[in-house]
Order: structure tokens, then C-alpha cells, then sequence
């Protein structure tokens, strides 16, 4: 399934920015960074629900926003892209 | 129907500065901040056509990153929310 994970982490303080760093680090491991604080990611139900218990543990749920968005399997159909940082399609077929 | 909005604008100049605010604004007039710099609007198509073409002219397409994301009839199934800046709900009951 697709889901999107937006986050707005409070870095106001060291450890703000730590938990930022490891947010975006988490989220990079399982999917696609298409803007700074937004991630599309392919994933399967149990290793998403993997990724989102390591995430409300990372942040600091009194200060910082956490967002998932079902996209669904007709995702592609969903979603509309204008200007830089296109993105790569995650279920396209890899020439090796 | 309820569009999702995110964009990254590149700050590293004043006029990227001026464009973030101005992006800000206009997602601000259609819709509910939900993250810095996330958005979700309840929208009719045509209105969204219309914000649509004003947030593509304020944008630098060469810079920035605008995304769209449509959630659909079915939305609020689709989101989950944890941590601060809870949102309101914007199909529920105005008490006046």
C-alpha cells in the first residue's frame, strides 16, 4: 500500500533537530523523499505499522505533527506533480 | 472533494522568501494548515482548478516543489493524525 508521511518536527532546541534527523533517517529507509518533510512510501500493513511505532517513539508527541495518509492501491492516479525534485516511480520496472 | 496540498519553496533567496509567504497565504484562503507547509483543503473542482493556476504563477517551477494529492469522497479514512496541532474537523456541525 501507499502511504504518505508528513511531519513538522519543533527544532528549537538541539534536541528538536535530533529528533528531525532521525525522523527524515526513518522514513528514508522505507520510502521515497519527495519534499523535505514528505515521504511516499510503497509499503506492506506489517512493516508499516513497524515504521510507525518507531516514529511515535522518535518524536516528541507535545511538540511535534505526525500525518499518514492512506493513498491506497490507485495511488498512482492520486497524486500531481509541478516544478523540481521529480521523483522516480517506485513501482516501475528496474532494468539491470 | 478534499485535495491535499505540499510544497517546498526554496528560502535561500529574499524573492523565495516572498514566494513561500505568498504560497502560504493563498493555501491559507482555500484551505486548513495542518503542518508548515501542508494543506488540506475541501474544495470544488473548479474552485481547485482556480488555486491550482494561482499557486503554479507564484511558484518558481525551477526551484520549488508543488504537490497535489487527491484524497477523495472518502478522506477522512485516510488520515491519521498523532501529536500536536490537531485539526478541526471541516465537515462537522457549525454551532452558532
Amino acid at each position: 500500500m501507499m502511504v504518505l508521511i508528513t511531519y513538522d518536527v519543533n527544532t528549537e532546541t538541539a534536541a528538536g533537530k535530533k529528533r528531525l534527523a532521525k525522523m527524515a533517517k526513518k522514513c528514508t529507509n522505507y520510502g521515497q523523499r519527495v519534499q523535505n518533510s514528505v515521504f511516499e512510501c510503497l509499503i506492506e500493513p506489517a512493516m508499516f505499522k513497524q515504521l510507525q511505532d518507531q516514529l511515535e517513539k522518535i518524536m516528541d508527541k507535545e511538540k511535534d505533527s505526525l500525518r499518514f495518509y492512506y493513498l491506497g492501491d490507485e495511488w498512482k492516479t492520486r497524486v500531481y506533480h509541478v516544478g523540481s525534485k521529480k521523483t522516480m516511480d517506485l513501482e516501475g520496472t528496474l532494468i539491470i
